[in-house]
């Protein structure tokens, strides 16, 4: 095989420019969230803004054109993963140069003032006070998705789905949305028949100390392979997985009486993070090295969070070193009464705060209402009662304001249009991935009832982690569990945890 | 006035993203030492070299010189600082392009390699391990000074001091340290033979416990002005005060044993922030708004730490809370002879560690072998012997061996020639910035043992710190103190503590 052109070389230079850049700006981010001094908050973001900016005329600039066009005649002289990378690497030029670059700063500018004026309209339930400045993103973004669409031969919601998870489409989430629509309420009503028929969950009592909480979490943290060398665990107001691959920020936070939340937000963090730390070292600086996309990425953290932890073997692991750090005696500490506690299942206003039977519903909703956004047929005045009325024939609740309802994410003053169907896909993904690790692990529940993970971990290093980008989400899926994302293990998944139990 | 030309508001924006840019490094630089994990070390490096070229491209940039040029033919259109500030980007220019790139790609290199294996050379003792990169390094900054005394046409030596305290010269410090030198050794023998006729110090009995220093050094920031809501205290291995002027990050250590050590280093870290934090805010992303140079800098911490926080009235304020809060109870808690404690004078093997008296005489045999070392007239391989020779003949004691030697401080191995003088220059324009300031204030000595600083701080702001770069430090110290850069209040603030106390 000869080796790689002048002008891939050069790329990969130019990319790992980029991926510097961007590593710089994932540390930032992450102190602006955990450490920063409130007054420190201007000057930060006139910091993130120039890593942007120099970003943007990095990849955009004439000269990784012409490196693309030239790499791309000698695609040959490359081995799989080159290739993979310079496709890749294609993939984000694309993207970056789809949109002029007037429309993208108009659309960076709109999305900051939305995003604050969403918080203080959250907090005043004051819908209206968003809807100049929502219908500014939203017409924003439908001129990026046009763009969008017509580079990349799509519909304009596939070119920003495409963003977050590459090569899905609503056709895919369609089918499998609608499946769930159809299994998920007549299953929501027997789980909620059997679990009223059982002895009401008793709540362990706090105060649990803050120091503990941490010492499990870092414990639990560390049992599963999550390496303290290249990366923390620190307290942030929303927790997330931050930082870069070799610097892995994982935040959560502590509530006194209550030790589940911090435990279980860390777990589903961790599966994020091992994800992280399991890229190709190699690849570490190229886009080929990078997390596939949010589906796999959301998969990751689910499968620790929900299939994992929340599972009968995690808990026998689990339960006797909680107890015991918090000294804990009666039935409340009982492994079947905490497992009632962790699984119960309820439909409720918010989405973050959803069991993972209802999560799905949630996500539908917002599925629904951004796709109409986006193609016009539902203004954002009429918003608010799309959703109170979507909330109530999927979730048979309406909610009482508006900060309860359609105020409570982020996402679309963020502008992130097609980001909300990769988390019920990656749960999907998670029960699919588990199944078949379960079964292609000898021994796999007395394993984790010993918090031996080992094994656990090397499939997942081994089947998902270390591919990064190198080929598409469905081929990972079809090589790791034998056919394409689908509902089947989910459903058997929910079906054998809440029915079957 | 006729409004600032095109080209003028051009380099303002252009200088604005170089500053969120060594924004962003400096925040990073502060998380390498203080948060990241080990295992980050190597992203981080590419993330900061990342910026570097980007920042160095960016300066360098035809355009740059093109609007400078512009600008500087329209400067009758400038108001004072923007005048000021124009002078400044020219400055940082001339600096940046007088060395051609492969010479600055080596240094960097070269000084990298060194850096590293000082630390081990350090560790084990080895000079001789350390001779071939320290060489190199001098070899290459032989060539950087040549190169920017052509430009600034000056002497080598005077172009590298220009990069920390611009429009100094050699002919100042020789002037100002041969005066000191003939002052301080009899000066020295005075002291000690007074001290040696006090009682014995009695040191205050440990543990102390590292929540209650932190919270001490917490509340004598908060008194002195620091204002944590642009600003933060952490713990790293080498005190620094670092971050941006918005989001000012200090750091401190605590030993158990010893209070006074982080005290102190807070307290001297403290006067460091306090000019960050004083800087003209409007002026924040542009040249001129920045730190004067390394001689101001260091006469504000000395001011706070050496003439402040070591003086009568300063203990006298703080001693009562120090006292309570570690319960401490005798004769070791007595204000004198804590006083003697803070004020003990001893010739020393390691510069960081000295009394204020003997310090200036390690500058001095530092200043005198990097002069040699850059002219030539030193080579590497005779540094040990020069050094050892002259802490003899300076200090009258001579390193057992390199570690506690020539091998104690990172500066030549990292490349910096020219910056050692800055220290005992702020010595002494601490001294006489801090006797303008007390005679300028009104009961100023009852007002520090009240521990009401905002007079002093004030007139800090307005003297020094509110100034920026706006004009030079030596008219800076004119304006303040009604004269230039001298030793005569140094020596009277030297014979008033240790000889009239």
């Amino acid at each position: 095989m000869s080796s790689p052109s002048r002008s891939y070389l050069k790329l990969e230079t130019r990319f790992s420019r980029l991926s510097a850049l961007s590593g710089a700006a994932a540390i930032l981010q992450w102190d602006s969230a955990v450490i920063m001094p409130p007054g420190g908050s201007s000057a930060r973001a006139e910091q993130m803004a120039g890593l942007t900016v120099l970003s943007h005329e990095l990849l955009n600039h004439s000269e990784t054109a012409d490196l693309l066009d030239e790499a791309e005649k000698t695609v040959s002289d490359l081995d799989d993963w080159q290739r993979a990378n310079l496709k890749e690497m294609r993939h984000s030029w694309r993207h970056a140069t789809a949109i002029a670059p007037d429309l993208a700063e108009a659309h960076s500018r709109a999305t900051s003032l939305c995003e604050m004026q969403w918080r203080q309209a959250r907090h005043d339930n004051d819908f209206a006070s968003l809807s100049t400045s929502l219908t500014e993103v939203v017409n924003l973004t439908q001129k990026i998705a046009a763009a969008k669409a017509n580079v990349f031969k799509t519909t304009p919601y596939d070119a920003l789905l495409d963003e977050y998870e590459p090569g899905c489409s609503s056709m895919i989430i369609d089918r499998l949305f609608a499946d769930l629509e159809e299994f998920l309420p007549g299953f929501l009503t027997d789980v909620q028949d059997r679990q009223s028929s059982e002895p009401p969950v008793i709540l362990p009592n706090g105060p649990f100390d803050e120091a503990i909480q941490k010492r499990l979490g870092r414990d639990f943290m560390t049992a599963l392979g999550f390496d303290f060398n290249h990366g923390r665990l620190d307290v942030s107001h929303h927790p997330f997985t931050g930082g870069v691959a070799d610097d892995v920020r994982l935040t959560t936070r502590y509530q006194a009486e209550d030790f589940t939340e911090s435990l279980m937000g860390t777990l589903h963090e961790t599966g994020h993070a091992l994800y992280e730390q399991g890229l190709p070292k190699k690849w570490g600086t190229q886009p080929v090295g990078m997390a596939r996309g949010m589906v796999l990425h959301e998969s990751q953290s689910l499968l620790v969070e929900m299939q994992l932890s929340r599972g009968h073997d995690f808990m026998a692991f689990t339960l006797p070193q909680i107890k015991s750090a918090f000294n804990g005696q009666g039935p409340a500490w009982e492994l079947e009464n905490l497992q009632r506690l962790y699984l119960k299942v309820e439909p409720g206003l918010i989405r973050v705060d959803a069991d993972e039977v209802t999560y799905p519903l949630h996500v539908i909703l917002r599925y629904r209402l951004e796709k109409a956004l986006l193609s016009g047929d539902l203004s954002v005045a009429d918003l608010p009662g799309a959703w109170n009325s979507g909330m109530q024939s999927l979730l048979g609740i309406t909610p009482p304001n508006d900060t309860m309802g359609c105020l409570q994410d982020i996402h679309w003053p963020s502008g992130a249009i097609g980001y909300f169907p990769t988390y019920t896909l990656g749960a999907l993904a998670a029960a699919q991935i588990f199944q078949s690790a379960a079964s292609g692990i000898e021994d796999f529940s007395e394993k984790i009832q010993d918090g031996r993970f080992q094994d656990l971990l090397r499939w997942l290093r081994l089947h998902i982690h270390s591919l990064g980008s190198s080929t598409s989400t469905d081929e990972i899926l079809r090589a790791a569990t034998g056919g394409p994302l689908g509902s089947a293990a989910f459903k058997t998944h929910l079906q054998a945890r809440y029915l079957s139990r």
